[in-house]
C-alpha cells in the first residue's frame, strides 16, 4: 500500500524533518535530561530564539510553553480577565473560548455571525477588558481579515487583544504588534506531534496579571503567568514539561527559518490559490466561506453537493487523508490542510483531482 | 565516550523499549492521526487497559490523561475540594501541592514534619474534605508507610484520600482501594519522555465534582473532571492531547505487564536493598531518611559527608548521571533512581562503587 499523506487540519502530516530530529533527540538523550539542567535551558532558549525569528517577535514580547492551545484559553481567562472578555465568534473554536470564559464565571460577551459569514459590526462593549479574535477558524476555514484587526486595535487602545493563531502561524504573515497576546498549538502548521501549546504575551499582559494577583484573584497555580515568567526568565518551566516537544519545535522552527517565513507564506498563498481555483472549477464543490478575503489559506473548506462520502472514499483510495466537516458539517464539508509540510507537487495533484469532481 | 546512564530521579533513563516504540509510532502515523479518529480511540483504550492491568485497578476506578502531575494537583483542588484539604508534608513536592491549594484560596491545612522524619500524628481536621498523602517523596526519598495510609483510611471514612504516586507506580505495590484518587507522571518509573500525567479517580470523586459543579463552583474548563469523563467514556480527550505520549505509555505498560508488576516490584526491592546496604557500608555516605520503613525504594537518597562534588564527579566519569540533592540539599545529597529500567547489573555496579566511598 502506498504511504498515506495527511491533509487533515491538525494533527496533520508531520514536518518532513521530524523523523531525523527524533533520532537526534535519542542520540542527545533529550528524553532523559532533567528539566533543571543546563541542557534543558539550552533547548528552551533555542526554541524561543528560533520562534522569535520565525514570527518576527517584537521587543518586549515573551514566549512560554503550555500543554495545548486549550490550556492557553484557560490561562488567558485566569490571568488577563477580571470580569469580562469579548469574543468574535465565527465557528466552533472561537465559540469554545467564549464558553471557557463563561465556565470561569466571567460576564463575557460575544459577537456571533452565521458560520462562514463576515463580521460587519466591530463594536466591543466598554466593559470588556480583552477582545478575542480567531485569525483562522480551523472548524470552517474562516480567516479574520487583518484590516479588521487593525481597526479593532485602533478603536480599543486600552483593551487587550488576544489572537488565536492556531493553524495560522507561521504560514500566515502577521504583525504581532497588533495584539497583546497570541497562541497556537504545534500539531497544525508546524507539523509536530500534539501536546504542546505556545503562548506569546507582551508587557501589558504581565502588568494585567500582576494587577489581578494584587487584587486577590486566582490566576492559576504552576501555570499562572507570574510563574511562567519567573521560570521562563531562567529558560525553565514551572513543571517538568514536554521536553521532547520543545526540542522538536526549536528544530523545526530552525528548519523553517532556513526556508524563511516569507517563502513559507508565499508558498502557502500560491498553494491556496490553486486549491480554491480547483474548487471553483469543480461541479460538485464550492468554497464554504463566501467572502474571498475571509477564506482561510491554511484550512481550505469546501461544501460538497450530495455529501462528502464519495469524495472522501476516492481520496482515501489515493492515500490522502482529508478532514471531514467539523461538528454539524461532518457529512457536508471537506477540510483540506494546506500547511508548510504539504508540497506544491502534492497540492497540485490535489487541485487536479478537485477540478475533476 | 561511553554512553551515559541516567540514574536521575525523573526525567531518567528512558525504558529500553522506547526507541523501538518510537519507530513503530512513525510507521503507524501516530503523530499524524486525528484525536477524534478510531485509531486514537484504540490507542487510548489500549493505554487504559494495560495500565489497569499493571496497577490492578479496582472496579469503578477510571483513568484520565493530563499534561503533568502538577496539572493533576490543580484539577484535584478545582474538582474535589470545596473549602479545605489536609496535606501530609514531608518534602518539597507534598509542600508544593499544599501551596497549590492555598493558591486556589482554599483554607487548606498541613501536618509537617522535619525532612526525613516520620509522621507520628495522623489526625486530620474535621473540616478537611480531602487528605493528601505522598507515597514517595522524590525530593528526599521518603516513603509514606502503607500501614499509615490504612490507618488514615479507617479513621476518615467520609473524606477523600489523594495519593501522589509519582516515582512510585508501578514499582511499589499499592492497593488502590485504599485511596479515592491517585496520580503520577510518566517520566519517572515508566521511563517515558515527560509531558503526560495520569489521573486515577473513583466514583466518589465523580460524585464530589458533580456536587461542586451543582453548587456553582468553578471546576476548570476543558479539564474539569466532568469533561474528562464525558470524553474519556468515548476513549477520547477534551483537547488534542499528547497522543504520542499516550501511545508510548500503553506500549511500555504492555512491556511491563509481560514482565509482570510483581516481578518489577520484587526486583525494585532487591535492587534497593543492595543500594542501602552499600550506603551503610560506605564511610562517607549515610541514608538521609532515618526510619528504615520510610526509605524510598525507587529514589535512594544519601547524605554525603563533606558535600557531593567529588562523588558526583567520579560518577560522571563513569557515565552515570545521578541526581543532586533537591532544593537546600543541593550540595549535600545524592539521589539515585532505582526505576524499572535500571537493571540488576547496573545497580550491582553502582552498589559496588558506593561501598568503596
Amino acid at each position: 500500500m502506498q504511504h498515506k499523506i495527511y491533509f487533515t487540519p491538525g494533527p496533520s502530516q508531520i514536518f518532513y524533518t521530524v523523523e531525523d530530529h527524533l533520532k537526534s533527540a535519542l542520540n542527545e538523550d533529550v528524553m532523559c535530561i532533567s528539566h533543571r539542567s543546563a541542557n534543558f535551558q539550552a533547548i528552551f532558549a533555542h526554541a524561543r530564539a528560533e520562534l522569535s525569528k520565525l514570527l518576527n517577535l517584537p521587543e518586549g514580547y515573551d514566549i512560554y510553553f503550555t500543554s495545548s492551545a486549550n490550556e492557553v484559553w484557560e490561562r488567558i481567562i485566569q490571568n488577563l480577565v477580571e470580569k469580562q472578555s469579548h469574543h468574535f465568534v465565527n465557528g466552533s473554536f472561537s465559540k469554545k473560548f467564549h464558553q471557557f470564559a463563561l465556565d470561569y464565571q466571567k460576564s463575557s460577551t460575544a459577537t456571533k455571525v452565521e458560520d462562514g459569514g463576515d463580521f460587519k459590526d466591530l463594536s466591543v462593549p466598554d466593559e470588556a477588558e480583552l477582545i478575542s479574535v480567531t485569525l483562522n477558524e480551523t472548524s470552517i476555514g474562516y480567516t479574520f481579515p487583518i484590516e479588521k484587526i487593525k481597526e479593532l486595535r485602533a478603536q480599543n487602545p486600552d483593551k487587550l487583544i488576544a489572537l488565536d493563531a492556531v493553524s495560522a502561524f507561521p504560514a500566515i504573515p502577521f504583525d504581532l504588534n497588533l495584539v497583546d497576546t497570541a497562541y497556537f498549538s504545534v500539531q497544525k502548521c508546524f507539523g509536530l506531534p500534539a501536546g504542546l501549546g505556545v503562548w506569546i504575551v507582551n508587557q501589558k499582559c504581565h502588568a494585567t496579571a500582576t494587577n489581578l494577583e494584587a487584587k486577590g484573584h486566582i490566576t492559576g497555580s504552576y501555570h499562572s503567568l507570574a510563574q511562567l515568567k519567573a521560570q521562563g526568565d531562567k529558560y525553565q518551566t514551572p513543571e517538568t514539561p514536554n521536553i521532547l516537544g520543545i526540542y522538536l519545535l526549536g528544530k523545526v522552527a530552525e528548519d523553517m527559518n532556513r526556508r524563511t517565513a516569507r517563502q513559507i507564506q508565499n508558498d502557502t498563498s500560491y498553494k491556496a490559490a490553486l486549491l480554491y481555483q480547483a474548487i471553483s472549477e469543480s461541479n460538485s464543490l464550492e468554497p464554504f466561506v463566501e467572502s474571498k478575503e475571509c477564506r482561510s489559506k491554511t484550512v481550505v473548506v469546501a461544501k460538497v453537493n450530495d455529501g462528502n462520502e464519495a469524495i472522501l472514499k476516492s481520496m482515501t483510495e489515493k492515500g490522502w487523508i482529508v478532514g471531514k466537516g467539523y461538528g454539524s458539517y461532518k457529512g457536508d464539508h471537506i477540510r483540506i490542510a494546506n500547511f508548510p509540510v504539504h508540497s506544491k507537487e502534492q497540492i497540485e495533484q490535489m487541485a487536479d483531482f478537485l477540478t475533476k469532481q
